[in-house]
């Protein structure tokens, strides 16, 4: 075969009437009626799968019969004008079956995602997993595009890591097995070691030299729940960012939020026409207005007291809504589903349920904190303007009971003013796709009792 | 201060001569002479810093004492044309101290990086590694470029995983501490976890459905070895192609060797020229020659004989050339640095001294596997076309004591030729940035007996 190789996207994208091509891809379909067959070929490259048309002529027409689900095959043909539904497809010149597919588990269209999460190696290859990780990736890339045009420097944190800075507990160890867990060596790393539950400490480290830093890195907690929104293992995105305050890093999120939605938005569009036919969940109108809407924003008091009046006229809750307490999911979707009807970033939390970090504000009673929620989702982002001072910051760390030396050296010397945020990988890929639960939004998900390949 | 805030870079790479500008940074260095101070302040979003002008107008003049190196500051100023070596200053009408910076532990330039590595938490600060993370930052922003401009999704495979497919042994286990290390809870997962060495068997599976993918992410050796080119934690790029054979991927290699460097050189021209004035590692010529030249190929029998020829002309090696034996860094570097001058790619090795999963050739004896080899490195990039006959990888499978039914799913399941490599991305930084040690490529660096902070 001489012609030149191309995807199904680039085929689709821009059809050169009469050209000949070859495509490799895996067969969705096959309809045979007299003497032509219809075959519907996908190769990942695009949610749209291409339309080929073997006839009496075609090279290899003769096995059409072994042409069954699944299949990958590799095509030769022209590409035409079709007088089908699609706008184009591929009379072949030559079908070459590669790799059969007997008893292939993913015949019929519609399986459940309940059977495809028991599919996982498999489920990219169906309609909704391939749009929903085509969808990722496009996040991804909009997530470096975004820090990058804001001139932010990529930062690798380590994963591996001696303390549980968050306070949040749920780590898990990382050890040599057979010797360092029996106890009958020594550590490996000279000390106990934990994978990362956050960068933050070290992109505040390295944003009080390189200015503007973000990291976007797997993050673990070992949270024994099971649930459609916890993961053991997820990505996290941080920035962070020095000679700046609460306010700055509440902009940065808004834009954030706002840029990357409009990014996929733009480059997915048969992803998600896809995806919202068939999931309820996403509305494309509702990402729309995210990508356009500047976001609202109050304080956590202002909350609380919308909470109330809520309540006051008859909204129940499972969690009374207190000042003092931590919003719970079911307040945050409530905010920025039913008063906000979007994007809404509350600020300025009670210290007592804050990390150690956060910066205490001259009330004596809040931090510098900050949360953007969404409609259905709750909380997506998280941040704070850190604690410059050293005085305070070495009160707050004394609590640790751990070496906190270098951090401190942070305040020592040239300290800052400095705020970052982080943001749920797969959180924000679960409201860009629709899907309900967050284990459908990862290749491979682990969680409690989860690990499945 | 209500003139506009900008980045050191952003002013010296578009100055408009009067405009009133804010800078914020950190105080490299300043000379005070009669009523003139000058202070060099970088913010860590240039190599270059900007050199500010105080006179007795200034407001905050009088304070110029505290101003000792390491300080954090805020600057208001005026762009002027300069007398000096630099194109432009900064004419302050006014100055802040931000934060004090008492008994500064990078006061001298010159610190040697042995000094700096017990300074990992400040050591960004210097011109040194701030030059190093900005080029870590190119890189992967090239990274990404190359892999999206050429149609590849990005996934993210999981790091926990369940078992060692390379068979390289050396894995980290992830436990819960202190109940599921001494045996007296479940597994957190409902069997071991490890972390992962390689997503490639990930990738695998998703180039099978999407076409075309890469990873890049953190990877893991519990590596008891203290040398300068080993890392228990650092991160790997590796894409998969699927309708690929060894051919494409080490077209793939040399092309994405080629567009990175080439894409560094032109975003990173005042790094590169820091670092190659100190260290002499770094050769601005020999990258260019990179970013230019087609990589040339040999096959493993081809290289085994290269060597022999050299040791017949005198050449010493530790470790005698011999086929059926791994090349040594010592060939490696041979190979690249003396006999190609440049980036080499080695192809077609013995079966039995690589993984399970490389594709077996005709001639029985050696596999499909490809290493691209660089002069002072070695081995950059490690990678092979993938066994896809399922009677032949069903074998191969079966000496490894592991459920690997889903792995075979993805030949039993329309198979097709498919292959993808691992490149060491710090190591590639140290290429080009010049560094010798690869923990200096690193904001935290993780190996055996090591965690600093």
């Amino acid at each position: 075969m001489t012609a030149p190789r191309m995807s199904v996207k680039a085929v689709l994208a821009a059809p050169t009437m009469g050209q000949r091509v070859v495509v490799h891809g895996w067969l969705r379909t096959r309809r045979t009626a007299k003497n032509l067959s219809f075959l519907v070929v996908n190769d990942g490259s695009a949610q749209e799968s291409l339309q080929v048309v073997v006839d009496c002529h075609t090279q290899g027409h003769d096995q059409i019969e072994d042409f069954s689900t699944g299949v990958s095959l590799c095509v030769e043909g022209e590409i035409k004008a079709s007088r089908g539904q699609q706008q184009i497809e591929l009379l072949a010149t030559a079908v070459t079956l590669i790799g059969a597919a007997p008893n292939y588990p993913l015949q019929k269209k519609g399986h459940t995602l309940e059977f495809l999460r028991e599919q996982a190696h498999l489920r990219a290859r169906t309609n909704t997993f391939g749009a929903v990780f085509r969808i990722k990736d496009s996040t991804a890339r909009a997530t470096h595009d975004f820090f990058q045009r804001a001139g932010f420097y990529c930062l690798h944190a380590p994963i591996t890591t001696p303390s549980d800075c968050e306070g949040a507990g749920n780590l898990f160890a990382v050890t040599v097995p057979d010797t360092e867990a029996s106890g009958s060596a020594p550590h490996f790393f000279g000390r106990p070691a934990y994978l990362a539950v956050s960068g933050q400490l070290y992109a505040e480290a390295a944003a009080l030299a390189l200015g503007k830093v973000y990291t976007f890195a797997p993050t673990f907690r070992a949270e024994n729940s099971n649930t459609t929104r916890h993961l053991a293992e997820f990505w996290m995105i941080e920035p962070e960012v020095a000679f700046a305050d609460l306010n700055d890093i509440c902009t940065l999120a808004a834009d954030f939020v706002q840029q990357v939605t409009a990014q996929v938005l733009r480059d997915n569009v048969a992803e998600l026409e896809f995806l919202q036919k068939h999931y309820p969940a996403l509305s494309l109108p509702a990402l729309e207005k995210l990508s356009q809407t500047t976001c609202a924003r109050i304080t956590y008091t202002e909350a609380i007291a919308l909470l109330a009046q809520a309540v006051s006229r008859g909204q129940r809750f499972d969690h009374a809504p207190t000042w003092g307490a931590s919003l719970q999911t079911e307040h945050e979707k409530y905010l920025a589903g039913e008063v906000f009807s979007g994007a809404v970033i509350v600020t300025d939390y009670p210290k007592a349920i804050k990390p150690f970090y956060m910066r205490s504000n001259d009330d004596g009673k809040t931090v510098a904190a900050m949360d953007l929620l969404l409609p259905n989702i709750g909380e997506l982002v998280g941040g704070s303007q850190r604690e410059e001072r050293l005085d305070l910051i070495t009160a707050r760390c004394a609590e640790l009971h751990e070496d906190m030396s270098w951090y401190l050296d942070l305040r020592r010397f040239g300290t800052a003013p400095h705020a970052g945020w982080g943001l749920g990988f797969e959180r924000l890929v679960q409201y860009l796709s629709g899907m309900q639960n967050i284990r459908d939004t990862v290749f491979a998900p682990r969680a409690a009792q989860l690990l499945y390949f």
